[in-house]
Parts: C-alpha cells; sequence; structure tokens
C-alpha cells in the first residue's frame, strides 16, 4: 500500500480517480492540453479542490499546482502512478447471481479495466459450470486452490446479506486485503483490510429525500 | 422537497438513510430498545456524528439527542419521516442491458423497496416486448406517454456513456427531478434536478489504489 495511505481520505482517492478517467476521455479525443477553466465548465471540477486534492501527493511541486493549463499526457501519468493504475490487477468474484452476473460482463466488455475479475464462485448447483462470458462459474469451495494459483489482489461479494459476513472471512483468510461488497449489510473486517461498499438498497433509499416534493 | 434540503449535506442523508437501514433489521428481529454502544459496536456507527446528525433535523428535541437508549420503532419512525420513506415512490429505468436487467430484477425482489421501477425502457428492436421479471421493456419513444400516465418521481439511466447525456435531458423535459445514473461519464442537469451517480468503473478505479501493496 502507498506510503500516503494513512493521511489521504477515500474522498481524495475517489476524486482523484475521476479526474484520471477525465483525463483518459480527453486522451482518447487527441486533446493535448486542457486549462484548469475547461475541466471546470466541462467536467464541473472544483478548481481549489483539484489543486488541494493532487497537493495531497508528493508528484507535484509548488509552480504545478498552479498551473492553469496542464497537459494531458504529463498529469495522466502523474495521476495512473499515485492511483496504481500501471498495473493491471486481478480479482475473483462470489455470488453468480443477476448483480454478479452483470458485473462480470460488464467488466469483460471494458477493454482497458485495470481491475480484470478472473473467477467467478457461487455455491448453487444450477449455477456451478455454467458460464458468464468466458469465465465459468465454480463452487466456492475452489476458494482457496484458485486463490493461491491467481494471487488476486481484490474480492467482490454480490452474495445476499445471509452469507455476506461468512464470504468477507473466507476471502480474508485466504490473504485478500480489499474488499468490494454490494451486500446491504454491515461487514465486519480486521483493520489492515480495506472494505469499500455499494449498497444499492441504501442508493435508492437516499433518492427518496430528494424527490420529496 | 423538504424544507431542510438545502442545508444537509448529502454524508447526511446517506447516513441517515444507513441508520433506517439498521432499525428495520433491528425490528425485524423483534429489538425493541437499542443503546448507543450496542449501535456503535454492532453497526460501526460513530456516537458522535449520529447525534450531530440527527440534529440537523427539527424532530428530535435536545433531550432526546442526548439519550444513549432509544426505542426502535419510535427512532425509526422519525428517520422515516425525516427521508420521506412513508410513502412509496415510482421509478422508471432507460436501459435493459445488463446493469439494467440486474437492477430491475433485483429491485423486484426487495419486498419492501419504498422505491419501485415501474417501467423499462431501451431502443434495441431485440430487447423491446421482451420481459425483465413482470416488467416488459418498452421503446424509449414511449418515455413520455408513460411518464404523463404514472407519473415517477425517478428516473434510473443505466444506458452507454454515449447515450447517457440525451437519456437525462428527455427525462428532465418529461418532468423528472431525480435522477440515478449509471454510466460512467459527468451528465449535465439544471440547478433544479438531483443527480445521483453510480460508476461502476470509478468504484474499481478507487480499489486499485487500496490493493497496491
Amino acid at each position: 500500500m502507498p506510503k500516503e495511505t494513512k493521511e489521504v481520505s477515500e474522498s481524495v482517492i475517489k476524486r482523484m480517480s475521476f479526474y484520471s478517467q477525465i483525463l483518459e476521455k480527453l486522451k482518447t479525443k487527441d486533446v493535448e492540453f486542457i486549462s484548469i477553466q475547461q475541466l471546470e465548465e466541462k467536467f464541473g471540477l472544483n478548481v481549489i479542490r483539484f489543486r488541494k486534492d493532487l497537493a495531497c501527493f508528493g508528484e507535484f511541486n509548488m509552480q504545478e499546482l498552479v498551473m492553469n493549463q496542464w497537459e494531458v499526457d504529463k498529469l495522466l501519468s502523474k495521476l495512473k502512478k499515485i492511483l496504481g493504475l500501471n498495473k493491471k490487477q486481478k480479482a475473483i468474484l462470489i455470488g453468480g447471481g443477476r448483480i454478479g452476473t452483470a458485473l462480470t460482463d460488464f467488466n469483460q466488455k471494458e477493454k482497458n479495466s485495470e481491475v480484470k475479475i478472473k473467477s467467478v464462485f457461487d455455491n448453487d448447483p444450477e449455477k456451478i459450470g455454467t458460464k458468464i462470458g468466458e469465465l465459468e462459474i465454480k463452487p466456492v469451495s475452489k476458494v482457496p486452490q484458485v486463490v493461491k494459483e491467481i494471487n488476486p489482489e481484490i474480492g467482490i461479494i454480490t452474495v445476499s446479506n445471509q452469507t455476506a459476513q461468512q464470504v468477507a472471512d473466507l476471502l480474508i483468510e485466504n490473504g485478500i486485503k480489499v474488499l468490494l461488497n454490494f451486500a446491504s449489510i454491515h461487514v465486519e473486517v480486521p483493520e489492515e483490510v480495506y472494505l469499500q461498499n455499494i449498497d444499492l438498497t441504501l442508493e435508492m433509499r437516499k433518492l427518496m429525500y430528494y424527490s420529496n416534493s
């Protein structure tokens, strides 16, 4: 894990990831330079926050932090280095239901995804042996063996609320330190494990507040 | 929209939604009372933040804000009132691909969901007329008519990046003021529209930083 981890908040990492996405899109459109004003107007970036975010990392000197124009390629390289996007990472996914299938399919269709789902597991006998794109669903009992073989950095949990904690424990026991959890329960993990939650029920619920007119 | 909207941040709303989920789970387990300590230990709640969050709303008096023990049912009712969870809301979803299908299916299986997806649209002739659970996929040209008929509060965008802005514009033109967008582009919306983004590519990318060991 990079040195900065402890000092840099998750929101900074989220925004840095967002900046890198914008720059990649600009690069595919052959944009060589981008001004701070354009970033603000076209992508809704907050310039002050953008500069503060960059300042969290040792990659940028004072002169760069106040620049009004950036070379897309150069800035993107720095962001990629900070975020660790230079090397591909491997994930395994547990739970071959609708959400798991959608995510695996989506991941296979993304050409340049840095995270690649390499193996999918489920305990449903009707699912084991069937395929999502090019991946065959394996029984959960095979997780330890597959982890040893492919050494994935990331575990994705798309099982029901009832089994999410058990699956998280299994992944952690097998040495996986970064988890992405789609179940809508509070999953307990040890301090050295990074857990990211995407709770679709919660996201829907949040909308309710804003749609009460 | 409730009066508080402008003063209360999205993070408060997100946490309030999370508290309501916890309380609902306790209620299904017939728990009548819960202590602040239990909320902290079992669900990872930060007590100080919890009290500060409640204090953002007029529903709670000073005495309640310092309570160490809550009646589950009473607290849940107040949270539901604040979040507007007392009445069901209707959503339409545009984009019947993998993510859209997963989300619709997931929504139909959730018995007590306050947001119900009522209609699904796509422009792919192979998808139009097919069903996701009980919902038949309709052509996007039918959006204005269906919006008039069922008057949905929420629009969910699960189309490709290329068409997301166009779909957002269509939903807004038809009077929908709350959008949930799964495309990974910056969608422009007028100030009076509430836009919530769930960008799966970005979520995966964020994981990279933490898995660089």
